[in-house]
């Protein structure tokens, strides 16, 4: 930020820089298009084998953006300035930052950070891995290798760069609204676009007309598909542009409803892959006139070094050096390295110290202690035929020459050797230990070779994939290069640093020096120790104002930090105390979600106007703090703006907003679910007689539940759902019990966060979560594997938890009431898709006591009450207490040993009058006192107090009746009566499972 | 053309350069333009008082330009760079020949020429003055001021600079397809291209959906009206656009009638005017937010210097400079000058010598010889009272005492003068005379303000207008500045020659010096001398390869050239021979027409693949000769191209496309008017009796008149209609004859060109003019003062020339032939617009007759017969003959005589039997007599011989009868003699107008 350019100074220098390298400058597409890969210079040519590097504007049209030029960061036609690098250059990150230091900022004083985010739009069949690029805590950059496009997969990967103009241009000017942009000399933005700006909004937002745009739509999809039949992709894809802004046009006047939208989208999908498709087979017909990108050649390995004389063990250092990995898959990566390296050098005959494993964003480092020089020499026995077998008449049998034959060596040769007593004729063969290099390049190229992660991508490599590239690879054995080669690398004895380090790539002498070597550039490998660094530095910053940093409360957010810098400089910021008047959970949530601050409190516990942010190196402080205190302050003013404007909006127009919010495709918009969960808690409610002043509270929160999915905040904070509602209703003067209700159906969030509190609040979550649970069983189905991107498993357990919190809820049948939520939804929901989706929630809550540690036959055997969960807790309780007790041992072992004895399909009827011995007679009479005792569903203390009794007569029958007596009606009775005492409990426990 | 750029790198350059000169880059529109003028950029920005300067790519698409990618030259999406200045800075040329620079173009060794093209928009309601810039004979750049725009004057003015981006390429480059040209490092056009160049050509021309587009138009249209009924002027431009180039499509389509283009077009430029005003009103509202452009204050006149002690004449030298004047307007505006210069210098008393005025493209140079140090004192006389009423009682009258006080005198001062013969009282003042300098300034001021020409235009100067910027005045009396000073100029000494000169500006020490100033610099100021050295260079050049130029033949193209250049440089170019195989009617039209080169022939009048152009200003001939055959090898290509296709197309498919050629928007289609014309060709033959072979030719030359107008090549080079029909029609296999006839039919094609041959093309000239005056007459009226669009002048005096070429015509009545005309019209033609059109025919006859020499009475007498051109022309070679002979003035002289005598309202019968005097009844048997040999309708030298015998008795009767009898019936008997005798002749000539 030393230079202050305009921005169209700006536009023309990374113009002028990328076509320095090779990108082609191409214009604007002369249809409105809703971002730069919409043009056909990125749709299209990423598509196919043939090389392609442009650079261009695209001023990038978003109706539903529109303001009215007045938000002082969105506008309904922004600036995108657009890369495309195909195939991806295997730099793109530094030829990245050489962009931003062409405009003049200092990446070295910067905190330049790449931050995991993915990319995809459904509507172009086409999806993407990369980042968003953090300057200062910034996002200025969205950064993407894409992996598909029109549905088919792209070969070679190209890089996409996308620099949201306007907001560098912000933080390069420092102003905070767009219209202040210095655009040229002398002129602002506001001055140029500022009416553009007004009248667009206007447009899209009140004065389109609906029925024309509808038209047009309709229109330019014919004629797509008109073009597509006649084999003309360019054309095609304009009018699929154009369709797209029609559409975007009409969602942005409120006129699409979500039959609608499902229905477009599914046509835009399937005409862009139509013109995807078409494209590639024009550009093969053509024969490729850019020619085809040709793959890197497979890379060749470093020359193997002699055996050192000494033969002594050595550390072995192997760097895996990547871009930067998503947090999560760092550590896993780091996992699976270690397990890699371990195994592999299990399997040979190398002898080793320990393997450790550790990561940054940026680098797996495996480190192994004590690697021998050599693998021992080693003898191989070669097993041959029986020696029993192996003469007829004196000779060698035909076997016996082949087998001699197949190793090389004489019938005389051959050795005798027994095995499990029988004795084989065999070869033995002395062989010598391979060298450590020979071993450890087989392994450690095996290890790189087979990283996976939980997404994986292609780049510029032919072979490998992973979760992001893989860049270099550093493998010393002692002061030697492991000659590791796989696919296009070959691993040396350079590591890479900072990429704004002075010296970026430093080289390594020997293994033990890796450690000094990057930690002389400031890389912590150790994640332990960065943490730690994070813990320390934000406690102390956090004193220097009198606050403290909630070390216990952050660990998850610390935990993620730890992996977004390979060295971490916390740094104090602070922000206006204005800002406090906000609820505290916005502005949590804006620090941690989206910048990913730890927030300071004061000794009271309440927010400080400070927080810490964690830098990656040796950054500018003060220019990173500024940057950082520039974008919170950003942040809180956008969020000061929606809460003025969400509390000056009637509850009625934000509820009417949740008509234009869709939930799911099939499932209707927010404005119908919100109605669906209404009308079950109101069922839920009669279910277990809710009255009084409760249900009061409840029928005005159902009225109100979701009402702030309309409001501005929600939309861009979804995760302050509920809780803005608290603040909101409580604002418009709804009574608190209502507001906290309708702010409780929305808990808990997470697994573990807190459950509603109040019952209303606790009738309305639960009816939220039966109403997804069952709406997405009946149409995108159950989840499975890795795959639930509507959360259905943590709403089943939300539903669960908030069950078992409430004891009102035992009257509650989860059965019953996921039928209830399926009579509403707007699709038929089978009957088999009901009984899954109970199983599902029992099998859930099943594990999820099993992780609670309740013992596994316990819970097994409380299973019949998991249609109420939170009876089921109770008769887990008392299922702890009774097995402590003799009494319920007693109890428990003599239905058992009546089941034992009783076959499954005996019932359990008999004829009392059949029956003759006095023991029997004695257990019949007791059975009909406890069975008259008992209520019909009894607790199981109540159960066991009183079936108790039946211990001793039970004992005494089996002592004096001998069951299966010759006559069959008196067999018959006696074991009916058995059958009777098995099943007395069954609806209590499942006995069979419980293990005493 | 020194440096090598790609086409981006060229647009990156003009980008930077103009960003330089304080523009603003802005993006291309992003939905589909025709040029960028019509970005809002322009279109909105050059409307209002605020200043704006910008500069763009704007990539323009032109359905009907496709070609498939085939063309050399043509594309339906060419790249235009486009710059907005406004107000115009004073020196726009100069900054855009730094533009040029900037490209790496030597504009010092290259001739870059600015040549009239003036610019109008009636889609847009929009015009401006301007010219097409030549680089080496290439047109490079549109250059315009803009004056109008929607309707609206421009108040500043607007300086518009299109650069045709791959024009300039490819010249820079030296290739000659676009898709040659190096688009940036190793890619060409072709391949970033050529994919879609071919694919939206397929859409334009065979697979765009007709009735799609159409719904499309109306739905533009709607939602324009609709946005401007919402005062939303920025969306609804965007629909305006939108609607353009839905109709290009649907033009491109071939699916435009003449009405609906009528129509659109009403309907386009109306949303545009609504539109202007709408952002006129906007902006004004707004406050105008980028201020308002400040007019140049007034200049201030030079110090005047002090009356020289010598008081010697001295010569006057005052040159206006200017942007480059149209060739016709630098001579009228010398005519101007000179005439301003010497009448109001005649209107001082100051002494001078002749007035010489002189002009180039860029100065108007006024020499005037001996022009005194001042005037001469000078006595100035007040009259007062007459002295006979001065005094009553001897003292003065209050109207003596208040005429002194009025003149500031005693009235004892007052002398006494004697005006008339009346003597007065008066006041004698001696007057000193003014300075030189004093008279001089006010002389030349009021001639500057008050040059004009045909079409004036505005520029940023407050006051001026004229034909192209003025931008100095020099004004020098001998030594001395003469403090000139006209709204924002004042005059200095100072001049401007070559603007690539090292020194462009140079000073004058004295106006006798002048001359040899400019001259050192090499501009010629002279036009002869120009056009002698134009002459000679062309002779001397053409004779280096053996053959002549036609300097006679093409002394109108010389005159022209003459005010193109300031400086000729006259160069010897040549083509390739194998395009003498083109008709060389096409070669001639393209060195003319497009290129101002004189054509090179051999000695037996055949072309000779040579070719002399004149550079302006000392260039570097290699590089401009090189430059000029490039240029004129692309157009030959292209005329070969289409010279091919052409003949391959059958005729009925050219004739086909006359229907998608557009006459006039109430005169349907080009096919509708050759079907009237032949239709109408054949109710002439009828008319004349045209028979036999004649007659075939007719009718079947009639059935393919303009059929060359469906041509490529007359499409380009329409002035080559006919021309190309005599090679089509004989290449198709037509007779000679009819191919000849076909061709006539285009005869004459301007005044003084040949007439038809033929009889058949004579008709089928006729009928093809006679169509077009009557239908034009019809719908936008005969033409009135200099307006006149469709030529319609030209057209009647062709028809005129045509009728009198044939005598066969004399037969055939212009009345009756608008008539036949005006019944084939598809708009009514009323009576009195026949009349009136007829009466506009004779109008122009009499008023060519006069030009032809014809004395004035007998070009009236002869017009009875004006409506037979022909036999008019026989009558007056008749009358011409008649006047020399006595006999024949001694008729005409007894029928004036009897006219003289007869009241007016005197009819020609009389009672015979009244008649008594031996003198009269002679007169009366002998006019029996005449009359009886006389045929109905006699040529005059018939009609004068025998009524020649009259002459005697008409003197007898006037010297022995006395017509005014008293008795009437006698009085009425010799007046109605007379009346007959007056009357005899009155269908033969007007004799009232003969004076003889």
């Amino acid at each position: 930020m030393t230079e202050m350019l305009t921005m169209q100074q700006a536009l023309a220098r990374l113009a002028e820089y990328w076509a320095g390298h090779g990108c082609l400058t191409v214009q604007p597409m002369n249809t409105e298009v809703g971002a730069g890969t919409l043009n056909p210079a990125t749709f299209l040519r990423i598509l196919g084998p043939e090389p392609w590097r442009v650079a261009y504007v695209e001023p990038s049209v978003r109706p539903d953006d529109s303001r009215y030029g007045d938000n002082p960061n969105r506008v309904q036609c922004h600036t995108q300035f657009q890369v495309i690098l195909k195939p991806e250059p295997t730099n793109p990150q530094e030829l990245y930052l050489g962009s931003l230091a062409a405009l003049g900022i200092d990446v070295a004083a910067h905190d330049v950070r790449f931050v995991e985010d993915n990319w995809a739009n459904p509507g172009m069949g086409a999806w993407g891995l990369g980042w968003e690029v953090w300057l200062d805590g910034l996002e200025i950059t969205q950064f993407t290798y894409f992996q598909q496009a029109g549905g088919l997969n792209l070969d070679p990967p190209s890089v996409e760069i996308t620099y949201g103009v306007e907001r560098i241009i912000m933080a390069l000017q420092g102003v905070t609204h767009f219209k202040e942009i210095r655009y040229a000399e002398g002129v602002t933005y506001g001055e140029v676009f500022g009416q553009a700006e007004y009248e667009m909004s206007r447009y899209y937002l009140d004065d389109a007309d609906v029925d024309t745009n509808r038209a047009l739509l309709e229109a330019y999809a014919a004629e797509a598909q008109r073009l597509i039949d006649a084999e003309l992709p360019v054309p095609a894809q304009t009018y699929v542009l154009k369709c797209s802004h029609a559409f975007n046009v009409l969602d942005a006047r409120g006129a699409v409803s979500t039959a609608e939208r499902a229905a477009e989208f599914a046509r835009m999908r399937r005409l862009a892959g139509e013109v995807a498709r078409l494209w590639v087979a024009r550009r093969a017909a053509l024969s490729h006139p850019l020619g085809i990108a040709t793959p890197p050649a497979p890379a060749r390995p470093a020359a193997q070094s002699p055996v050192p004389a000494d033969d002594a063990a050595r550390t072995l250092v192997f760097e895996v050096g990547t871009e930067e990995m998503p947090p999560a898959e760092a550590r896993a990566a780091t996992a699976q390295l270690r397990r890699e390296v371990a195994d592999r050098l299990g399997a040979t005959r190398l002898a080793h110290g320990a393997v450790t494993v550790q990561a940054t964003p940026r680098r797996l480092v495996a480190v192994v202690a004590e690697v021998g020089a050599r693998e021992p020499d080693h003898t191989r026995t070669v097993k041959g035929p029986k020696v029993a077998a192996a003469y007829r008449d004196g000779l060698p049998t035909p076997a016996v020459q082949g087998f001699a034959r197949s190793q090389g060596v004489e019938v005389a040769d051959l050795a005798e050797i027994e095995i499990g007593g029988v004795v084989h004729l065999a070869v033995r063969r002395e062989e010598a230990g391979r060298p450590a290099a020979e071993v450890l390049a087989e392994v450690l190229g095996g290890a790189v070779a087979a990283l996976r992660s939980a997404k994986n991508m292609r780049w510029s490599d032919p072979e490998l994939s992973f979760t992001r590239p893989i860049r270099w690879l550093l493998a010393l054995w002692g002061a030697d290069v492991v000659p590791v080669a796989v696919s296009g690398l070959a691993a040396g004895r350079t590591t890479r640093v900072h990429r704004t380090a002075a010296a970026p790539v430093v080289e390594v002498a020997v293994a033990d020096g890796y450690a000094g070597t990057v930690a002389a550039a400031g890389i912590v490998v150790d994640p332990q120790e960065r943490a730690d660094a994070i813990r320390a530095g934000a406690a102390a910053l956090a004193a220097q104002v009198g606050g403290v940093v909630d070390l216990a409360g952050e660990a998850g957010l610390i935990a993620q930090v730890t992996y977004l810098v390979e060295q971490p400089t916390p740094l104090l910021g602070a922000f206006d105390p204005g800002y406090l008047e906000l609820p505290e959970a916005v502005l949590t949530t804006v620090m941690r979600k989206h910048q990913r601050y730890l927030p300071v409190r004061g000794a009271d516990g309440r927010l400080l106007p400070h927080f810490v942010a964690v830098a990656n190196g040796a950054v500018d402080v003060d220019q990173v703090r500024a940057g950082n205190e520039a974008v919170l302050r950003a942040r809180y003013e956008d969020a000061a703006f929606f809460y003025r404007a969400d509390r000056r909006t009637p509850l009625d127009e934000l509820r009417g907003r949740l008509a234009r919010l869709t939930f799911t495709d099939k499932l209707g918009s927010m404005a119908d679910r919100a109605a669906r969960i209404g009308g079950l808690a109101a069922t839920l409610a009669d279910a277990i007689a809710l009255g009084g002043a409760e249900r009061a509270t409840l029928d005005r929160a159902a009225a109100l539940v979701k009402v702030d999915f309309g409001a501005q905040m929600v939309m861009e904070l979804t995760s302050l759902a509920g809780v803005m509602a608290a603040d909101y209703l409580r604002h418009a003067g709804e009574p608190a019990a209502v507001a906290d209700a309708v702010s409780e159906a929305e808990q808990p969030r997470a697994a573990g966060d807190a459950v509603p509190a109040s019952l209303p609040g606790a009738v309305l979550s639960l009816a939220d979560r039966l109403d997804l649970v069952v709406g997405l069983a009946a149409t995108i189905g159950l989840p499975t594997g890795s795959s639930d991107p509507f959360a259905v498993r943590r709403a089943a357990l939300g539903l669960l938890a908030v069950h078992r919190s409430q004891p009102a809820f035992a009257a509650l049948s989860l059965r019953e009431a996921l039928a209830a939520a399926a009579a509403r939804q707007p699709v038929p929901v089978p009957a088999e898709v009901l009984a899954a989706t109970a199983e599902f929630l029992t099998a859930r809550f099943a594990q999820l006591l099993g992780e609670e540690g309740q013992p596994v036959d316990r819970v097994r055997a409380v299973l019949p009450h998991a249609d109420r969960p939170v009876r089921t807790d109770r008769v887990l309780a008392q299922l702890a207490a009774a097995v402590e007790s003799d009494q319920f041992r007693a109890l428990a072992e003599a239905i058992q040993r009546c089941r034992r004895i009783v076959p499954d399909d005996v019932a359990a009827g008999y004829d009392a009058a059949a029956l003759v011995e006095p023991a029997e007679r004695t257990l019949h009479e007791t059975l009909s006192a406890v069975r008259a005792e008992l209520p019909a569903h009894p607790e199981l203390d109540e159960f066991a107090k009183v079936a108790g009794r039946l211990v001793a007569p039970v004992r005494a029958f089996f002592d004096e009746v001998f069951v299966m007596a010759e006559e069959p009606a008196l067999r018959a009775a006696r074991l009916g009566l058995l059958a009777a005492v098995r099943d007395l409990g069954a609806g209590v426990l499942d006995w069979p499972h419980l293990r005493l």
